[in-house]
């Protein structure tokens, strides 16, 4: 369950998020946010595919990415921007449709470094299966807008 | 430089590449191919950025899974398939246009799994910067169809 | 808590254990077996320091490295045995001592491969501090012995 | 080839390397310095293996840790300490004797966060081979004294 969040920080991820031109054309969308948390999915289409006709891994990774990075957002201070540093991602089985989702969480919070998970899973009608996970390390940039 | 690479294996990745949804959904294309060696590009567009206008790291990762994926393929057996079962990625500085290139190869083939390295660099008229590094693992199915 | 383990992979798995000069030399012990968990402890000495008098990350990296390793042999198959391919390891905290503990658990199984997770703990009288977590891919080598 | 090292930044590592007590029990040492670059070595012995006899996948992590941290660590200021975030290490090959080397280098230097890759060989009479790379994340404390 999302702790709540300050409608100050969760209208700063969801501009951050409108400014991803990158969002846009995976057809992406936020779920819901909380402190430290962020669910995003995306549906499925043939545009998103790789050679077998599954998710490609690159929307897996960056739908997880997202959810990492905006879960740790969601902890940093206004007038701060967010940039993920690295990332790993173990595939775990084939990310098939209709619907994509990730789900980040802080697993560690930080002034400058903020360590967040995100788990993938594929849902359906017939329940969820996990796809993929992913340890990310995001870093908080001061002063700086996230623009 | 590329070592040369059978018509037969070129022709499996170019298709298995064509094949890819999210490849012409990007943009991204093949430079150039090697046995052991894969190179990727995509051009800068609106659509492929994160909140601060740069590449989104999504696209970075896409276009380095495939360019390890790729080289790792180029040495698999005919009538196999390739996976990639996990990644890591260091994003190390802004993924700026025009364009953005991912050089992968192969650092230790073997029958069942296979690690791949890749470089991603920024490139414009000033020349190159390298903006991300990758380590992968491919998995080699064999007996099994690359669609 | 441990789902029970059958008699064979205990003794299976402490056999190996055994064989591990390494464990012996960092005074390593079993804490707990299930099938698909695993936890080791370490005790705090001088001798496992890194320079600021912590627990080195390569103590910390090897208990959470055999934790996922053990947790993973638990669902291997009689004669197989176990290899890590892989793992990242993100460090989140000072490993101060008395004591440093390593859970792993499966969290995806598989014939050829198994994806674990650790997480290591800092724990004292005051109670029990994450500081570190791991993600691996395991490799099981069938009919090879272990050892 | 290493590029010459202040003999201050020497004497910084140096000390740092020999303030840790796990190098002492692993009887590792430094083979070589450079601006940005570092070479740690350490000998075959029945307590550093796995279950089959060969080096523990932790000591060919410890001293690749340390080969990343402290040719990153080279080119922090004075008055400064380093700590490794993350790292994540592909086990290529079995690690043999009769001795283990780690080359460190950076690949990315910055003022907070440096990037560093390094390549573990297993040496002998008859050459080397290549046993595993790490990625890691090296972060430079300011104005912290290194004990």
């Amino acid at each position: 369950m999302d702790r709540p969040l300050s409608s100050s920080a969760e209208r700063r991820i969801r501009e951050s998020f409108s400014r991803q031109g990158f969002m846009k054309k995976l057809g992406a969308r936020i779920v819901s946010l909380g402190a430290g948390t962020c669910e995003l999915a995306v549906d499925f289409d043939e545009s998103l595919t790789q050679q077998h006709g599954y998710f490609h891994a690159g929307v897996t990774a960056t739908i997880a990415d997202n959810a990492c990075g905006y879960a740790a957002y969601s902890l940093m201070p206004e007038n701060s921007t967010v940039l993920t540093t690295e990332f790993k991602i173990n595939l775990l089985a084939p990310a098939t449709g209709p619907r994509l989702v990730a789900r980040g969480r802080v697993i560690k919070p930080g002034r400058t470094l903020v360590i967040a998970q995100a788990d993938v899973f594929s849902v359906s009608g017939a329940g969820e299966t996990l796809v993929a996970t992913m340890l990310a390390t995001e870093i908080c940039l001061k002063d700086k807008e996230d623009r």
